[in-house]
């Protein structure tokens, strides 16, 4: 199954006509997550053609506006679209009580469940998890408290080969056992190793998400040998006294980031209104991190 | 000076690819107001090239996402484009506390000042007056509270007939009194009537906007006679019993109190994603009201 990301908005701060607020739509195993919710962003959920109602869970970064002004226009939506199945909404403290505010003056009552879970600015800590994937947070470095997102796949099974099972005369009883990676030991002593009927199954992979934030070296621990990076890249170095001011990065710096975390790719956003185009972000980066690209909206790409 | 309305968003509930949700943008002899903010009001307000530092008054007419979910954004991005000028807000009881929260858990502070007044929900009340114009609000019916709004030209001074008061050596230090509609006295005892010396002015005008509510006789009284009657339509009669569930309005009954109050234009907005157009709007309420016409998002005419 895949595992898919969709940029819905690149932009920081101020929509512009190329770039939305930020948003993310995640595909991972099957499950299905949107990362932040600027304002607008159900408008480039119908734009890109996703199915709203899919959205499982919801991350929220931080309580600046540019991250979750959308979200309480979405939820409406959802609920006038006829939802009847719960969302989960993972973010900091405030954001129960923004969104229950404004619930509470529309005078309706969502007929779904929100399940709101707060996220804790300190230390990594595991959201959600089942069997096929997990969700973690971790700290960012940023004016209010924020998280940065972890998507992590969980090992896939072993893939069995069935003609050397068969040809072996396995009893089908012991290929769920095998695809797990278990040797079977037989009553007349003798041992089926699960490495001779089964191959690896691909790596699980990894994506990160960062924004917004300064660059903090400690942050590469979190997302480390990630196989996508999501880096914010606000400014350019030609701005980095703003960035340290603002407490965002940097392209220099996200591709650093990326360096210093040994992803395999590094996909930058949240480019300031102030540049036409994400040319001279992309061009510092490589410098450093060959594997750099900036984000557009409607980009999707495989993690 | 001119007295000119852009519909900003049409919609109602649920934006879609077509239509933003309800916004308008109003020019009355110098002065600009925002009636209605929903999500993506800013982007509308870009989109069709409104300078939106400009705004001075944003009118509220109910807690209703879809009426008010884009407010906090379009500050935000004042504040960030470098607005110093203090705001006039004015909703219902609620608005302040939902701004502010949000503003709070932003961390940053407004460089300019958010002045909020809170509308009632019965009886007609002045919300600002100056020398040319005011704004007024009255209730409307629908599931929360609701106003609508009126905004009215002052009448204008006289036209000055120049050649006629030059004829007759009128002192020019008599044209502002004159422009006024005074006679004047002079100390021989003769009078110098204004009538000879100006021309009536266009008559003031009045433009009406009443969304949302379900039909109500009584709000006529309160629109009368307005220049320009801007009135909620979600429904056609094939879903009248859907408006009044909801306490929406069919265009048939938008046109019923067009009539009543004797109006002399009607424009209707705030249709459901059900219709594909507004003809079918047009065609019903046209038959009780001719002078109908549905909005589309870009729509600016003269009051």
């Amino acid at each position: 199954m895949s595992f898919t990301v969709t940029i819905l908005g690149s932009g920081s701060a101020i929509p512009t006509a190329g770039r939305g607020l930020t948003a993310q739509f995640v595909v991972c195993r099957g499950r299905f997550i949107l990362i932040d919710c600027g304002e607008g962003t159900q408008m480039q959920i119908r734009r890109f053609g996703i199915k709203f109602q899919r959205i499982e869970h919801v991350l929220i970064s931080h309580l600046h506006g540019d991250h979750y002004f959308g979200l309480v226009g979405l939820l409406s939506s959802m609920h006038l679209m006829g939802r009847k199945r719960a969302i989960q909404i993972y973010g900091p403290k405030g954001l129960k009580e923004i969104v229950e505010l404004q619930l509470n003056y529309d005078g309706a009552r969502l007929a779904f469940e929100l399940c709101f879970h707060e996220t804790r600015p300190e230390g990594e800590q595991i959201l959600f998890e089942d069997e096929k994937m997990s969700i973690h947070s971790f700290p960012l470095a940023h004016r209010v408290p924020t998280t940065g997102f972890l998507i992590r796949e969980k090992a896939r099974e072993y893939h069995l080969l069935v003609e050397a099972a068969q040809r072996d005369q396995v009893p089908i009883a012991f290929y769920h056992r095998l695809k797990k990676g278990e040797d079977i030991a037989l009553e007349d002593g003798s041992v089926l190793p699960f490495k001779k009927y089964t191959r690896p199954a691909a790596l699980p992979k990894t994506y990160a998400f960062c924004s917004d934030t300064a660059f903090r070296e400690a942050i590469a621990d979190y997302v480390k040998g990630a196989d996508v990076l999501y880096h914010e890249a606000t400014f350019t170095e030609q701005h980095k006294e703003r960035a340290k001011t603002t407490m965002h990065s940097t392209a220099k710096q996200a591709a650093q980031l990326a360096q210093l975390a040994q992803v395999k790719r590094l996909v930058m956003g949240h480019l300031s209104a102030r540049y036409d185009s994400g040319e001279g972000h992309e061009a510092e980066a490589r410098k450093v991190f060959p594997s750099s690209e900036m984000a557009v909206d409607g980009l999707t790409f495989t993690v």
